[in-house]
Parts: C-alpha cells; sequence; structure tokens
C-alpha cells in the first residue's frame, strides 16, 4: 500500500491541557506545515517508536515553538507516552473508518453492533476530535437510538473497558439517574445492604454540573481514592465500600462521551442507559437497583420519560445479562437539608445515628431502596424487605457497618461546617407549595460547593410545610465572603425560588 | 439582574490559530480557574472596554503563560481586538438562549425562522465552541432540514453578511456545485456574457479539497485578490470580473460552518443550497445559473439527487426573490486536459484563443452556460442564444473581454509549467472506459496543487478515447522531485484509475 511522508519533530512540553483532545501545536512557517499543506483542524498522525495516535493540528504564529519543534496537548503526550524532547514522526491521516459509521447516523440511518464497536474504540484510542464525538452525540442525541442500538452501544463501552472481578455470583449495586439535589441515599443504602451481610461494592462520581456527588459527600467523612486493589480489600472485609469511581477508570468511553454531551447540554437517553449499565457491568455488579425521581425540575421531568428509561434499562440489562430493578420516586424537591458535600453528610449520619430530627424523607428513600436491593438478593421474601431494612437502619447495624466502612476506606472524620453563613427569613406567612431545585442547586454552587466541600444551601422549607413571617427558610454556608457575596447576589436576583402562599 | 464577579488578567499572545474558534489559554493555579472552578472546555465571556466574545478554556499547566496572564487564539484576538499586554476581564458565561434551538434540532424538531437568524447571529459572533457547531451542522446534516428551513437558513446567512450594491438591476453570476476536475468554465463564461454587454460580477473560492479552485486559476493569469471597491471599478469599465471571494468575506456564517462541515467530511443538501445563494445575494446578483455536475465520482452522484438540490434551489431562490436557472450536466470524467492552476488556465486560454486543439468539452460546457445566462438575462431570445455564445467567443470578442479584464484587475500574464515530469503511458491497446475523477484529483493534489500553481495533471485520456499501446494517458507536473515521487508512488499504489478495455 501507498506510504506517506514522514516529518521529524521534536517535542515541546507547552502544558496545554485540552480536555481529552490531542491537539498538536506547530509553527506556520515550519516544514511540515507548508510541504504538506497542514491548516488548523487538519488531523495527522503523530508516531513515537511503534506507538501512534491522531491529533488534530493548531497552527502556532509565535516563538512558544521553535522551527522542528511540535508541542501536544496533555492528553496527546499521556496516550503516546512522549516527554519534553523526545522524536516524534508526522504522517498523513488516512480517513478513518469508522467515521464513516457517524456520518450514517448522522444521515439518520440505524447502526449495527459492529459499527458501535468499531467507533467506541476509536473513540477510545482517542482518534476522534471533539468535533466528530460531538457529530456523533448529537446524532445519537434525544431518542434517535432504538433499544437495538442502545444494547449494542452499552456492549461496545464494556468492551473498551475494565472489570472488577468477585468471588461471589452476587454483587448488588445501586444507582441514582440524578437532578434532586441532596439525594444522598446511598451511604446510607449501602450500609444498610452490607450490614443485612450482602456484597455492594459502591464506585460514586463526583458533581458533574451539581453542588455534590456521592463522592464528594463520602469524602467528607473518609478517603474514596481508592484503588481497585483497596476496594476489594474493603468489601471482601465488610461486603461494601462507598469509592470515587473515577480512581479506577471503569468505562472510559464515557468519560470521553459525557465531557462533550455536558459542554453540549444535551440529554440522550440511550447514552445514559449505556453509560449506567457499562459502568455497573465494569463494576461486576450482577443486581442493580436503578432510582428515577420524576418531577418538574428534576432530570427526568414527566412520568411518560421515566416510564420510557424503565423500558431501556430492562431492556438492555437482559441483553447485557444482569438484572436491573428500576424504582419511579418523586423528585418535586430537595432530600434531606443539605445541599453541598458536607451539608449533605450530615443528613447522612443523622439517618444512620437515627437522630430525632433527621430528615424522614432521607430516611424514607433509602430505606425504600435498600428493600428493593434486599429483595432482589433473592435472600429476603417479598413482603419482608421493608421491615428488614428499616430494622437493620434503626437498630445501629447500619451505622456500625458504615463505620467499619469509612474505617477500612482510611479513617473516619465527621464533616465541618463553612465560617460564613446567611439566613433567608420568610416575609409572609402561607404554606410551601413549590421549590425551583435547579435554582437552589445554584446558589448552593455559586457558595463554593462542591470545591469548598463544607459551602451550600440548608434547606428549611420543603413543600407542604406551613411557614410563619420569620421562620428561617434557608441558609447559605461559605468559606470565602465573597462566594456568600456571590451567592446572595443571585438569590436576591430571584423572585421565584421558593412558591409560598 | 445578577451580575457576576470579574477576574482581571494580561493578554499573553501565544499566536495559536484554533481555526475559527476563540480558546482561551488560563494557567491551571491561577486565581481564575481556582476561584471559580474553570475547567477546560468550560466557557466564559471575555471583556475589553465595551467589546465581549465568548471563549473556550484549555487550561496550562506550564510557564508559556504566567500567573496573571491568559493566552487566547489569534481568532479570539482579532475578535476582541486585543494585543500582547493588554488587560482584559474574564467572567461567568450565562447560557447562550439560541443553543436550545440547536438542542431541539438535535432533538429531531423543525426550526422556525427567527430561530435561524438567532444560531447564525450567534455563530458569526463567535458565541458558539466548534462542539456546538459540529451539533447544529450534524443537526441539519444529510436530508435532515425541510425546505422552509433550508429557505430560513437562507436567509439568516444573508442577513449577517455583507451586500455589494450595483447600479444596474441585472446581475448576473454562475456557479457549480462541484467536483469535476479541471471544470473552469467560469473565466470563459464571464468573458462571453461580459461581452455580450451584460454584467457579470464573479467571486470564485480558492480550492479547499480539490487541486484547483476558479480563483487559484486566475490568479495563475491576473490578481483575484482585489477589495470591493476594486470589484466594483472593474466591472463598471468591463461588465465583469473573476475575483477572489474569499477576499471580501461576503458570507462569513458560511466560512465558519463550512470549516467544521469539512473537518466532518459531511454533507448537507440545505446548508450547500443556503451557502451558495447566500454568497449570491451577497455578490448582488440577481439571475443566477447553476450547474450541477451528476457523475458516479463527482459531488452529486445520481439524477435524483440532482433533480432534489434542482427543487431546494429554485424553491429558496424564489423565497429570496432572485432568480435561478439550474442546469443538471454530464459529470463522468474531468473536463478539458488540465488538473491544476495554472494547467487548467492553459485550458481556458486556448478555449478563449480558439487553438485548433482546444479542449472541445471545455468549450461546449463554456458555450452552454453562457447560452443559459444570456437567455436568462431576457435580452436574448431563446432559441438564438447558443448561437450568440458561440459567436461572441468564436470572434475573439470573450478572448478581448478576458484581457480586458485580466488588465483591469492587475495585468495580464501567461500560466507556466512545472519543472518536472512524468508520463504515463498506456501499456494496452483498448478504449478508456471509466475514470475515478477523485483520485486523479489526488494525484494532482499530491504533485503539489494549488499550492504550487503549476504542478498538476495533463489528461490525455477521455472516456470512450481509443488507446493504443505507448500512448501518453496523463502527465503529472510538479515544482519540486520530492512531490513528483510523491504522486508517482501513489499513482502505483493504484490499479483501478483508468479503465482501459
Amino acid at each position: 500500500m501507498y506510504e506517506t511522508h514522514f516529518h521529524k519533530l521534536k517535542i515541546k512540553d507547552l502544558g496545554i491541557d485540552s480536555y481529552g483532545e490531542n491537539i498538536i501545536f506547530l509553527k506556520a512557517d515550519s516544514g511540515v506545515c507548508i510541504s504538506e499543506g497542514f491548516t488548523a483542524l487538519t488531523r495527522v498522525i503523530v508516531h513515537k517508536d511503534n506507538k501512534r495516535i491522531i491529533a488534530t493540528i493548531n497552527v502556532v504564529n509565535s516563538d512558544i515553538i521553535a522551527n522542528g519543534e511540535a508541542g501536544l496537548s496533555s492528553e496527546a503526550m499521556n496516550r503516546l507516552v512522549v516527554r519534553n524532547g523526545d522524536e516524534i514522526l508526522i504522517s498523513h491521516l488516512h480517513p478513518i473508518e469508522s467515521l464513516s459509521k457517524v456520518r450514517a447516523k448522522v444521515y439518520g440511518k440505524e447502526l449495527n453492533e459492529s459499527s458501535y464497536h468499531e467507533i467506541i474504540k476509536d473513540v477510545v484510542a482517542g482518534h476522534y476530535s471533539n468535533i466528530e464525538i460531538s457529530a456523533f452525540v448529537s446524532a445519537c442525541a434525544g431518542d434517535n437510538m432504538t433499544v437495538n442500538e442502545i444494547i449494542s452501544l452499552t456492549k461496545a463501552m464494556i468492551a473498551v473497558g475494565k472489570k472488577i472481578k468477585w468471588p461471589k455470583s452476587l454483587i448488588l449495586d445501586k444507582h441514582c439517574v440524578g437532578g434532586l439535589p441532596g439525594n444522598r441515599t446511598t451511604p446510607i443504602v449501602v450500609s444498610i445492604v452490607a450490614a443485612a451481610g450482602l456484597i455492594i461494592p459502591k464506585t460514586s462520581s463526583r458533581a458533574i454540573t451539581s453542588p455534590a456527588g456521592t463522592a464528594d459527600t463520602m469524602e467528607t467523612m473518609a478517603p474514596v481514592n481508592l484503588s481497585i486493589d483497596k476496594i476489594q480489600k474493603v468489601v471482601s472485609e465488610h461486603g461494601g465500600c462507598i469509592a470515587w469511581g473515577g480512581a479506577v477508570m471503569l468505562s472510559p468511553a464515557d468519560d470521553l462521551l459525557i465531557a462533550v454531551e455536558r459542554a453540549l447540554d444535551i440529554d440522550s437517553s440511550g447514552q445514559m442507559v449505556a453509560s449506567v449499565l457499562s459502568k455497573k457491568v465494569a463494576a461486576g455488579s450482577t443486581h442493580v437497583v436503578i432510582d428515577i425521581p420524576v418531577g418538574p425540575t428534576a432530570k427526568v421531568r414527566t412520568h411518560e420519560e421515566a416510564l420510557k428509561l424503565q423500558y431501556y434499562f430492562k431492556a438492555v440489562s437482559e441483553a447485557i445479562g444482569i438484572y436491573v430493578e428500576v424504582i419511579i420516586t418523586e423528585g418535586i424537591q430537595p432530600v434531606g437539608r443539605g445541599i453541598g458535600p458536607s451539608l449533605e453528610a450530615m443528613d447522612v449520619l443523622s439517618v444512620l445515628q437515627n437522630k430525632i430530627d433527621a430528615p424522614a424523607d432521607l430516611k424514607e428513600r433509602a430505606i425504600t431502596l435498600s428493600a428493593a436491593l434486599l429483595v432482589l438478593s433473592g435472600k429476603f421474601a417479598a413482603g419482608t424487605e421493608l421491615k428488614a431494612a428499616q430494622i437493620l437502619l434503626e437498630n445501629g447495624s447500619a451505622y456500625e457497618k458504615f463505620k467499619s466502612i469509612c474505617i477500612a476506606q482510611g479513617g473516619f472524620k465527621e464533616p465541618g461546617l463553612a465560617k460564613f453563613r446567611f439566613d433567608v427569613i420568610a416575609e409572609n406567612n402561607g404554606e410551601v407549595r413549590a421549590i425551583d431545585n435547579r435554582k437552589l442547586a445554584r446558589i448552593a454552587k455559586l457558595a463554593g460547593a462542591p470545591k469548598q466541600p463544607c459551602a451550600g444551601v440548608f434547606f428549611n422549607a420543603p413543600v407542604g410545610k406551613k411557614i410563619k413571617k420569620g421562620d428561617l427558610l434557608f441558609s447559605i454556608y461559605a468559606e470565602l465572603e465573597a462566594e456568600l457575596e456571590y451567592a446572595v447576589k443571585y438569590f436576591n436576583s430571584l423572585n421565584d425560588l421558593i412558591d409560598i402562599r
């Protein structure tokens, strides 16, 4: 076959992070650019010994790189395993075969399983530019995938990831589709289920767009950055863990797709189902309960949408050979009282410690989900599971289990409260009719959550609560005065956060 | 309304060209990144005095920028009108409203005219990242737009561009949808039509993926980089011009969309029609002939596809108030004998000069298109136009006109031939049955066209020609020996370029 010309260049480490994308920075007047006619957005193959990556050219007109040098984005340097001063070769890129499948999908055609395998393999290898990933994500957005395509995508994502192996055959897991501030049931559910003698190795995510992810919340009480070995050790000793999934790179395809999906703010039922289930398979889970909160400001807004997701989860999990139970729950308001890592951890602890003022909604949700897992395990008869879960929580077994897990993960500590506070007081009497979850989450984020783990919102006005003028509606906590001002300024610009009439 | 926090930074000119996209390079450990939680792919507003642009963050971990500094891509620096050392402010980006319309289109909804106006306005203002443009382009790809949407997109693209004004009310123009190497009718058509006393101010493009654009070909004979003033002067004196459209930025939206479309290698009938017609309106044209060559290796491959494009061109041109005549032509092989700027210019000159060996196909195509314009002008009765065009060409009027136009554009020169040549000789007797236009174009490109204007292919084996062993099939011309080797190596790797049986 026809072999292209190679250009030899020396790596200059520019330290530029292009978020997953391979970028090569070449001097405009370099021999490469002139003789090859390379321009910006052109893609080339970069070689180092036997390794090769594909990178998008950014043309440089300044002296940050010299003639005979090439810069690479950090991700590209890692993928190619090169360092400052290393020699690389550049050659023309022949068309990437799987992109013709992406184009077919863009034109509205249904793709088969091998097409999804080819596409995902190339995405993970870094062969796609973000522009190309964007075309793929857009073509698969909304309801643009058939169930067969979702199954294919899920299988393809599983194929390129790791898989944690367990000595037992029954591995439980839970997942919440998200969108409800403060919905931090995971640490409680893991504790109850592990206390029941079952195995639940939970890997959770950090916040992406929300004020706290489960991993952020858990980190205010114990280390979550565990290796796979450590996860296996903690689980073998205690039956459960609550670790940060990002540390173990279970679904590398998902990370790259989600980055672009988030940048576009595009939802895709198919990609969401594939993302969740591929991670569950990677974690070695066999039986999974999925919580879909539904509400006007939650992620899933209508019951119909929730039913459709339920169908997808069921159909895909059957195809890939795991058991999934979907629970559709009410999602009209924040769960518990805290919004932000530390404030949510306090809610978790008060439920586990059976405090009198523990948030009843968080407790009830945790029991419901735990009970579903107990039934799914086949070790508890249907009808007995709710009572069983409640007992394990209320007799202190779950709390004991939680403390053991925390210690095994590296030590327990109490979550803290941020220095600065601003109280929002009711100006009128009435009843709370509705809450805008998204705006409340925004306030917590502006106050510093999740970067400042002790920042956030303490929420005291659930729907249905009778409010008297002067009552505390919520408090904003921040570590820095500027951030508190920030959040308060935003709050003052709103007039529809809490509907009290 | 709620106002965000501002960060003051000093511009460091990194000279990085990200091809139209606004990128801001911020130090990972800078105050901005830490306090705002900015990460890669996050978008921010960059302010300078009263100007603002939106840019995507690339995080930098090296010393190419210092704390308190920010780098901007070249395009962003131009848009914001800043220089090295200038002070800028950075603030949070509120959601871009029109992106919700892009998402709706991604989800399969039809958009109305005001949505297209909003989107295109934001694209031209640089408010979209390339990832976002990619989502828009993908959602509109293939046949995903209704005729009403194509009309809306065309109007939106017209609204953000310039428009050249003419003192006359009848302004002719021509356009070829492309894909046929050597199809360089434009200089001949302009000359014939202007010689008929009509007005045809032609702006052409440079090659994007082909071995030569009309502007590249024309530039081997006369300057094409004309200002709008200069175009108006040349046309007022001689009735026509052949200028490079890129120099006058007639359709800024088109340039940005096409860059991403090309990177994705995605075709979109709707975007193509909008692109062509918006540029025609911008050029002030009122009557346009559009040439759609159809053939298995041309851009449009089937007659059905050509008919659909014809319908779109008709419907949209009526909606925006210009007259369009579509001519569907045969596109099974290269036109003329030259492929590459200078070699094509030689074909053009030999037709204009009525040389005995002038390529008959190029001449015939030029007469057909010219005749269509003569009829469309209303100044020639139907039935007389072919003869009229032929006479204007054959009596030397068109050549005289061409020379006047060249001189008015800055002076005529003869196109040259490249130094190195490689002849491809027939190994067997037979008749030419088929030619792969795309591979032939590739050979011309590898030989250096269009960067080396005198490089390319001289093609001597049209379909139907009887070939004897030892006959010259084609010659490859290159300015550099290495480029000739390159092209020959590629040719040697092929076995299906010309089908002789």
